[in-house]
């Protein structure tokens, strides 16, 4: 909820209205619930302006963001407000599978490959790259690439990375880093995940 | 992301079951960016559930939120997921123009008493009270009251409450809470909020 006042005016060179549209990289990180949610909350945004969107998914399950996935597939289809693409990284792929690592590092190496075709290219205005902290987290894709291809993106493409465990240079880079903690989750009462809430 | 492992299975005479699809109180507090955007994209969930959800804004603004209620708008009316009804307390309130404090304050207590009202009648499986926690802080809705009203609602119906400085009491009877903190915000560095992005 901004109040509309900058803490800082910059010596960048940037008028405010140049400032004001520069392109984001915002991280959604900690151990909390929300970091998806809020990233697939703000796609409603950039829906609304009309902006192309791709939703990158570095996870595969049966029933997460399944609920996200199809309404994001309805509105993009309505006819009203911007596109929206949903990419599932490789059917076989997850940070939970842990058993052919190999598999899964070469699936992530894939999705992160077509982001940055993708971003060559300019082909939305917002990506959303959900669980994409993980692989970075991992050592599976380099940082340092990631940090170095995001720098150098052309146009206005915002991008968003959930996650937790967000990579320091990667919260050092981006321009707006939200931590998502948990104080109570109803699994600490024996409570577990359920439709509706979940997925 | 849970791992369907609760951490206590507690002794409350409730079947797996029963204790699952117990309905929820969740409340997204904390001074970081999150809050209201990962409670509609929740509201994401119920609609693929089919659920009937009602969102009420206890804020009032030109922009904020008019992404995220015309994409409920569309999925509401897309014949697929559930219903959406969007509830804008009186127009004239919003907790950021307080010239008229005690008009204010008799709007914010008149959502409530609408918010009761369909509790009452189960009208819904998820409400989504914007920013209810701004007049509960400031004493305009008194926190006891709510937590009575929860406690006592009958039926399946999930209640989420957003904004910052939710009451103690509050946190301590909800079921799920996530603090959302700010690690960094573009208006840190003199960039003020910009379309698709803060509305």
């Amino acid at each position: 909820m901004p109040q509309g006042q900058p803490s800082v005016v910059p010596d960048d060179g940037l008028t405010t209205r140049q400032r004001r549209n520069r392109a984001l990289v915002m991280v959604h990180t900690g151990m909390g619930k929300g970091k998806s949610t809020a990233a697939f909350g703000l796609a409603l945004r950039a829906w609304n302006q009309g902006w192309p969107i791709g939703v990158f998914q570095f996870v595969k399950s049966a029933k997460w963001k399944v609920g996200e996935e199809n309404a994001l597939r309805v509105l993009g289809a309505s006819g009203e407000g911007g596109s929206v693409d949903w990419h599932k990284m490789g059917e076989g792929w997850s940070w939970v599978q842990r058993d052919s690592q190999q598999d899964n590092e070469e699936k992530a190496r894939e999705g992160w490959e077509q982001v940055k075709r993708d971003l060559a290219a300019e082909t939305y205005k917002l990506y959303v790259l959900d669980e994409f902290a993980y692989p970075m987290h991992w050592g599976w894709v380099d940082v340092d690439e990631v940090v170095e291809v995001l720098r150098g993106r052309t146009g206005t493409q915002h991008v968003i990375i959930t996650g937790r465990n967000a990579p320091e240079k990667l919260v050092e880079f981006a321009d707006l880093v939200t931590d998502m903690s948990k104080v109570k989750h109803p699994m600490d009462a024996g409570q577990k995940g359920q439709r509706g809430i979940e997925w």
